[in-house]
């Protein structure tokens, strides 16, 4: 299947929300969040972005793409890792300004450029959890699934301050 | 507890993503996205955003807190519909500048305002799905799980085109 991805104009809000059409809505640097869970253990695995050209070649290929917003360039996820996402399932919000991306993870079960399995291995207390305003995060995940500098080597680190 | 809660500078990419220090990252107007899922399901309901009071409010109560862009307000969910989101673990993110909020949900199994059980009721079809340029949205929940009107009443529809 070659045939480029089509985005239709949003109309009315009956048709973005009760209709069947493709109608996205980018943000004003042309970004969607894209949440991205484990099809195999339903996890949340990240959050990331997509630009037209990322969600177009998410659809076309069945492999997740992002925009990276660190580095500015479309991303094909694994590129650089091998940890590649098969796309087993893409949904679309009520709104169409967010999707949710169902992932198989080839190589090793992990997607977060620490070395974890999710990008969310740190819980805040809450409510009845909490000791006060000095509470320090919980750790959820023991240990990394892989080295990040022997997968990443000289890349640069996408945090930023 | 009212311990306000207390959000740590931002001082080193170290901090950020290895410590246990809650040091979130707001973005250009003050937000950042909230996925939240269902406790029981595990499936995403819906992507929302918090800036740092509705942050600190859901932390401080145990239940979800949004900012709601189209109304420019703090939000807490279910003041108008009664479906309250009640935390059953809040994850923060690698570089903090998102979180994941599981929920179990009071009232009706439902998250979305117009009417579906999550906001993500339509697949996109991928890859060796897709039959073409025009192809169509796919419902993946069969009817909704309550009546908006009945629900929301005069309550502006948040979607903006």
């Amino acid at each position: 299947m070659s045939d480029k991805v089509d985005f239709k104009k949003r109309i009315s809000v009956e048709q973005v929300e009760e209709g069947t059409e493709l109608a996205p809505k980018f943000d004003e640097h042309g970004l969607l969040p894209c949440v991205t869970t484990s099809a195999k253990t339903g996890e949340v695995l990240m959050l990331g972005y997509m630009n037209a050209e990322a969600l177009q070649k998410t659809i076309e290929t069945g492999e997740a793409f992002y925009f990276s917003r660190s580095r500015n360039i479309l991303w094909h996820k694994g590129a650089n890792s091998g940890f590649v996402q098969k796309v087993t399932d893409l949904r679309i919000d009520d709104d169409q300004d967010s999707v949710w991306l169902s992932v198989e993870l080839v190589g090793k079960e992990a997607s977060c450029h620490v070395g974890y399995r999710s990008c969310f291995y740190r819980s805040i207390p809450t409510a009845s959890q909490r000791k006060g305003a000095d509470d320090e995060l919980i750790f959820r995940e023991d240990e990394k699934t892989f080295d990040p500098k022997a997968v990443y080597g000289d890349v640069p680190n996408p945090t930023k301050l």
